[in-house]
C-alpha cells in the first residue's frame, strides 16, 4: 500500500527542506499560503524523481482546511498518510507588550495553535488508518517549536503565547495518540535559520554554521519518523553549536 | 494616596475569597460575567466594613474591558491600582482530541489567553503608575494557572493549549515589568477546589482536605502581593497534601 | 504540646533571617560548622524574648548529625518539631571544567546532597510524629535551592551538579511524605543575597534591592510553613525584581 | 586521520547496542566493570568486521579511568576520540526514603555523577582535540539519562537524587563545550529495557514494544552523533509508545 507525507508550512527553508527529504521515500504534499513559495520545490523534487503536490491554502481556515484533504484522496487516490508536519510560521513582532495588538496575538493563535488543532484534527484519522497497514515507519506527526514555547521574554509576549499554547497541544496529542501508534513529536528550534532570503542577518556574530542549516533539520525530522515505536521521541530541541541557551 | 485590588473571575470560589482577603487592606473590584456571581460577595463585603464593586463584564470583550477601568475611575477616583488578579474560568470540555470542537479550543483561548492580554493591557499601565506612588507592597499582577499550563494530556487537549499559553505570556510579562517594579506571578492550582457547588464531587477519596480550601489559595495571593521586591516570586504551585503528582 | 524549630545552617544570612523570624513562635535550633557562626544570633534571640540554642556540627558527617538530635532531645525535653530548615552552603567554585577538581564536586555533593540525606533522615520521623500531635501549622521541611538548581552553566558544573541532585531529592521526598502530611518545599534562590560580608559585592549594577534581602527570604519560608495543608506549595522561586532570568 | 569510540557502561543492552552500531564505522573501546560483561560482545564485533577493544574497569575509580586512557593510547596509537557514551548503571534500590541507606546514596552519586566528572575530564580533552581534525561528525559526549532525571518520586529518592545531579553535570558540558565545538546530549530513558536478561520482566502489560528496543536507542544516539553542528539536540527523551509519562 502506498504512503504519502504532508508539510504544511512548505514554503518557508525549514519546510522545504523536509520536503524535499521525505520526497525520496514518500510522495510529498506541500501546502502554503500562496503557490509561489512551493512552486520552485515542487518542481524540483518532481524534476528529479520524486514526486510533489502543491496546494495552496490557509493553515488557519477550516474550509481551506478541509478542501485540502478532499484534494488530496483525488490525486493520491488509495494513498495511506506515512507522515505530518506541521511548519506554518506566525509574522512574530518583537515588540513592548503595551504596543503589542490584539491582532497580533490573534495571528499567533491562529497559525501556531488553531492551524494546529485543524490539521491533527484532520491528519490524525488518517494517521490512525495508516497504523493498522502496517507501515515501514510509525504514522507521524511532527509540529516545529521554537524557544518561545518554553520561555516567555519581553518583547516576544505574543509569540509566546502561541508557541507555548502549541505546545501544550502537541503534548496532549502525543499523550493521547502514542499509544495508538501515531508518533508525535514536538522540536524546539532554538536560533535563526539559514535561509537563502536571510542571508544577509547576522546572528551569533557570523560564526560559521552559527545558523541552523534547515537540511540538518530535516534530518532530524526524518529520524523522529523513522524511530522504532519501541523508543518514541516526544521532544527534542535543535540550536547551532555556538548558540546561547 | 488610597489604592484599590481588582479580581476578575471574582465569582469563583477562587475569586470570592481572595476578593474577601484583599478587601481587609483595599476596596475591591469584583468582575465577573453576571451579576449574580459577584453580588453575595459584594454585599458581604460592604456589610462587614470593607468597600466592593462588583461589575459585570466579559472578560475576553475588549470593549467591555474598557468600559470597566473607565466605571473605575469613576467610582474610586484618584486611586492607584495595587494589586490585580486574573482568574476567570472557561468551561473545560474533558474529551478525547477528535471529539473536541473548534469552538471549544476558541473559548479556552479566549478566557485563558485573549482575556488575560486585555485585563494587561489594562492594569499594567495602572500598576506602572502605582510603582511610582511608592506604595506599601509592589504592584502586584496574579493569574491563576491549572497543572495543565505545565502538562498536556489525553483528553485536555484544548483546555491544555490555553493554559500552556496563558503561562507562556504571563512569564513574558514577568520578564518585562518586573525590572520595572511590577510584580506578575502565576500560581499553578493543581487539584480540585472546596467550593459550595463542588461539594458533591469526590477527589482523593474524599480524604479531608483534599480539596483546595479558596481561602488558602487567597493567603499565597495575599503573600505574593506582599514580597519585598528584592524577593519576587514569579510561579508557585498549590495542590492537597493528599494530591499525586 | 511545645515545639521547635531547627535551621542547619544558620550561620549565613539566610540562615540567621530564618531563625530570627521562626523565633517569633517556636524554640529555635541553630547548626553551622562553627559556633562563632551562630553564637552572636543567637545571643540576640535569646536577648529579645526569644529561646535559641546552638550547636556547632558539620551537617556532612553522619555521627554528628546524630550527635544533634540527641542534644535537642536532652535541651528541648517534649518538644516536637514543627519545622527543618535545611540551608548550609557549600564553597562554589567558578571555574572551567577542566580546572574542576573531584573534591570540589565532592563536597557540593556532600553539602547539598548527603546532608541533606542525614538531615532528611533525621528530622523526617520527628516531622511524621509531629503531624499526630495536631501543630497550629503542618509539619514542614524546607531547602534552601538555587538557580543551578535547574540551569547547569559553563563554570558552575559542580554546583549545579550538587543542586540538581539536592532539587530530586527534595521532589523525592516531597512526594513520599506529603501524603502523609509533611509539607516538603524547595526554594529556588535566584540572585545575590544582601548580606553584611557581601555589601561590596555589586550585582545588578547596584540598584537598590537588587540584592535578595534575607528577611523577605524568611518570610517566604514562613509562609511556605503555615500554608494549610490543602494548598502545600512544592516549589516555588525569589529573585530580585530586576534579575535577568 | 583514525577516529574510535568509547562506551562506558557497555555490558548492558544498551551499552552493547550502542557499541555494535557505532562499530560500524569505528574501532569501538568497551568499558564493564568486568570483562564477562562485555567479552561477547566484543567477540561478536570482531569476528564481524568490526574491531573492539574491551577493558575492564571502574568507572568511579580516579586511578582506573586513567588507566584506561593510557591503555587506549597505546593500543589505538594516533587515534583521535570521535565518541564518548556513558552508560554505567548504578544499582537502584526502590525503596521508602527512610529505609534507603546512606551507602545506596553514594553508590548512585559514584556511578551517575562522580564517574562521569571521571570521565568527561579524561574525554572531552580528547574530544576537543578532534575537533581540530576536522572529523565527518562533530565529536559527541552522549550520557544515558533516566526519568528519574526530571522527576523524583518516592522510593527512587536515591536514584532521583543521582540522575538529577548527572543531568545537571551534563547541561554545564552541553553550555561549556558545545561552542567549542564539541556535541554534548543527554537521552532521557524512559521505559524499561527490552535486554535478555529482563525478558521476564512484565511493563505495559506485556505488549509487543512495551519495552525500549536497546538497538532502537543506539540509533538515536548514532542521530545525535551525526547531527550537524549548527543543529545539535542537547537533550531528548525515549519512551515506548505505549509508556504513561
Amino acid at each position: 500500500m502506498p504512503f504519502y507525507a504532508i508539510i504544511s508550512g512548505a514554503g518557508s527553508g525549514t519546510g522545504a527542506s523536509v520536503a524535499r527529504h521525505f520526497a525520496k521515500t514518500y510522495p510529498v504534499v506541500l501546502l502554503a499560503r500562496t503557490a509561489a513559495s512551493y512552486e520552485p520545490i515542487v518542481a524540483d523534487i518532481n524534476a528529479n524523481g520524486g514526486k510533489a503536490i502543491g496546494i495552496a491554502s490557509d493553515a488557519t481556515d477550516l474550509a481551506a482546511v478541509q478542501a485540502v484533504f478532499e484534494q488530496i484522496a483525488k490525486e493520491l487516490p488509495g494513498h495511506q498518510l506515512a507522515a505530518a508536519v506541521y511548519n506554518p510560521a506566525a509574522g512574530m513582532k518583537y515588540l513592548p507588550f503595551l504596543e503589542q495588538e490584539l491582532a497580533t496575538l490573534d495571528a499567533s493563535l491562529a497559525t501556531n495553535v488553531r492551524g494546529l488543532f485543524l490539521f491533527a484534527q484532520k491528519t490524525i484519522p488518517l494517521l490512525l488508518a495508516a497504523v493498522d497497514a502496517k507501515p515501514a515507519h510509525p504514522p507521524t506527526l511532527i509540529v516545529t517549536g521554537a524557544t518561545g514555547s518554553i520561555r516567555g521574554s519581553a518583547k516576544f509576549a505574543t509569540f509566546a503565547t502561541g508557541k507555548f499554547g502549541q505546545r501544550g497541544l502537541t503534548q496532549s496529542l502525543s499523550r493521547e495518540f502514542g499509544p495508538r501508534g501515531v508518533h508525535v513529536a514536538y522540536v524546539i528550534v532554538d536560533g535563526g535559520i539559514d535561509t537563502p532570503w536571510g542571508k544577509e542577518r547576522v546572528v551569533n556574530n557570523g560564526v560559521e554554521d552559527g545558523k541552523i542549516s534547515p537540511d540538518a533539520i530535516a534530518e532530524s525530522y526524518w529520524h523522529l519518523h523513522t524511530q522504532h515505536r519501541s523508543a518514541f521521541t516526544q521532544e527534542l530541541d535543535l540550536r547551532p553549536f555556538v548558540e546561547k541557551f
